[in-house]
């Protein structure tokens, strides 16, 4: 029995989708471009996207996941044999998880301006035979949705079950209901809000100092060399400490020392507390894997994102959404705090949309959404269900 | 009539204390140095600080105003007679003010490390003519508050009528308390805590990685040169996003843009929000009167700084106080949150001390107690005035 046991797989990847290749797509041309936000015309434009779980006949199980600020397309599964760091939502997604992969079919793709796989400011332009840089168009968020959107109709897919997300994740959310309010029939939006309030502009617009002033950005022609690796370090110790409570630092790291149980007195000594250790790693690890010119696209398209924008109010603006609505906050969450969903959530019951709304409890903060995956399985899944079987028209 | 309202002073200047001129001490010497914290010797230490109001003859009505991280001496008046800024107290000191020079002796002196006159990184070292840099001992709020003490003494003040300070000020307040608590009758502490909490160091952290990482910093041997102005400014933007509650930032600048009411869709451009122009300017402006070593040397010690160190407990520690207490918090704080005030003023209870308390209700954040000054002179003024009429001996 005891060797039989061994033979099994580890618990974590019992419930695992295994091996998930990333695909490539190649959406809109040079003659059939996308029209950005900006004016700008962008295409061809290739999008690095998973899936996972099987689209039924009917192509009606189809769930969109999107990712947030620093995400990518790889949201669950292992990329080979011997990977054994998971997709970023692997504990939300796959068979009889959150998103079950049993019954539903599950994409997620990188956004525009990315860096992992998808068109952004290091892919090569195409009129220049150079990468693109600070020359990559500006983007928002309607830009990303309407890339997403391109994708789910080259997948053969006609209208989206739901579309996911936290965060900026949520933001696409958001937009894609009332942009596309056809493509999908429910929309989960988790730890997110209608506009980027004044603090998270001024969080982002430190991290953009931070890269903008480090002498490796060069303008943001960097590719081949260093980079603004000590900026864009610090770009991600800055928004780190917003995506964490007060409380969870407190518990997780307090005042306890790095090395030793004494105060070392020295100045040189830059990382004497744990909390100090643990960002500074954090950082380092971040410039790894991102690229400084998507940070500063990215957090761009957050700043401008206003789902309200060119209308009176953001209940007028949700006139446009048919979806059936699930919104989730955080308790801890002060980047994006429950008021923020609140107001959300007012708006679309004033234009008489369907909405469920819950603040969690849970110690984690703005990452709670990416951590505390039971609580919320427990609401995305039977939500899921109930919008599977309502065979009603969209609301509106 | 006319003519004489217009040959009255502008109201702001009618209860001012005119022209105040910094004055400079020079404590402890090479021969009877100050024994830091860290095991290191300092000596001689110039100190620069200023005076309002008349000392009594029983030398029974001074009070020190202990200032916050990058305050310095000049908390009330003008500097000449041109000077249209008042010290950075101005409005919570002078005659019928909270700290009322028709009555109160009120002294502020700038902090040890600091770099506004009393000896710092940027001071002459007597051993090898040059500049400390970073050369210049560690030091800590007990090292601070050990020179306000000696500069007290220096005045011929035995007993202080009160210490009073908010933030980094007030944990001085509390370090003079326990060390020297024969030198002061009553203690005000405003907006500070017992300990820096972990996001406190987190912010702290990140504020010193941007002087590190500038290359202008040359390793703290910068002066005469162009120094770390980037870092140093980048560490004051993300400081100052600190100091101000999400509700006050949002109120004050919301999502309006600078120049513009149209979007630039420029990745250029970095201030386009005037959060971001506000921030970019406080940075801007930050450079100019304040000095990176200092900055890293004051962040330090706010870090190190924790009243339980060394005791079984934050009570234990507040065993060797006399003086009468008056703590108040602000509710929209969100970096020294009242939670830590009420844990304070618990551990005092704990040990029979005399304690006031109060939550402020002001949208500011921590710089209430900089800004909302009404509120704070009607709690502050009564205090002062109980405990100068208290003949009583100071308690325990």
């Amino acid at each position: 029995m005891a060797t039989e046991l061994l033979h099994e797989a580890p618990p974590e990847k019992q419930r695992s989708l295994g091996v998930v290749r990333t695909q490539f797509a190649e959406l809109f041309t040079d003659d059939r471009p996308l029209q950005l936000a900006c004016g700008a015309r962008l295409g061809p434009i290739t999008v690095a996207y998973e899936t996972y779980g099987v689209l039924n006949s009917e192509a009606s199980n189809a769930i969109f996941v999107c990712h947030a600020l620093t995400g990518d397309a790889h949201a669950a599964g292992f990329q080979d044999e011997l990977d054994r760091k998971p997709g970023w939502w692997d504990g939300f997604i796959g068979p009889g998880k959150g998103l079950d992969t049993s019954k539903y079919f599950v994409i997620c793709a990188n956004v525009l301006g990315g860096c992992q796989g998808t068109t952004g400011p290091g892919s090569l332009n195409p009129a220049t035979g150079k990468r693109f840089c600070l020359d990559f168009p500006f983007l928002t968020v309607r830009d990303i949705v309407a890339v997403h959107s391109e994708l789910v109709t080259f997948l053969g897919v006609k209208q989206l079950l739901a579309v996911v997300g936290g965060s900026l994740g949520g933001m696409q959310v958001l937009e894609w209901s009332i942009r596309h309010p056809d493509q999908l029939k429910a929309a989960v939006v988790l730890a997110s809000a209608p506009k980027l309030a004044a603090q998270g502009i001024a969080f982002n617009a430190v991290g953009r100092r931070a890269i903008y002033a480090d002498t490796g950005f060069a303008n943001g022609d960097y590719y081949g060399k260093e980079g603004p690796k000590y900026g864009l370090a610090l770009a991600r110790m800055v928004a780190h400490i917003t995506y964490l409570s007060e409380d969870s630092i407190e518990l997780k790291f307090g005042r306890r020392l790095q090395d030793s149980d004494q105060f070392a007195f020295n100045m040189q000594k830059e990382t004497e507390f744990q909390i100090e250790s643990y960002l500074h790693y954090q950082g380092k690890r971040f410039v790894q894997r991102f690229d400084a010119n998507s940070y500063l696209y990215l957090t761009r398209a957050m700043d401008y994102f206003d789902l309200a924008d060119g209308q009176p109010s953001l209940s007028d603006a949700l006139k446009a959404a048919k979806a059936r609505f699930l919104v989730a906050s955080y308790d801890t969450d002060w980047l994006f705090p429950t008021s923020q969903s609140r107001d959300l959530v007012t708006s679309l019951l004033k234009v008489g949309r369907h909405v469920s709304f819950v603040e969690l409890l849970c110690p984690y903060g703005h990452d709670s959404f990416l951590i505390d995956l039971e609580p919320l399985a427990q609401l995305v899944g039977p939500f899921l269900e109930r919008s599977m079987n309502d065979v009603s028209s969209p609301s509106a």
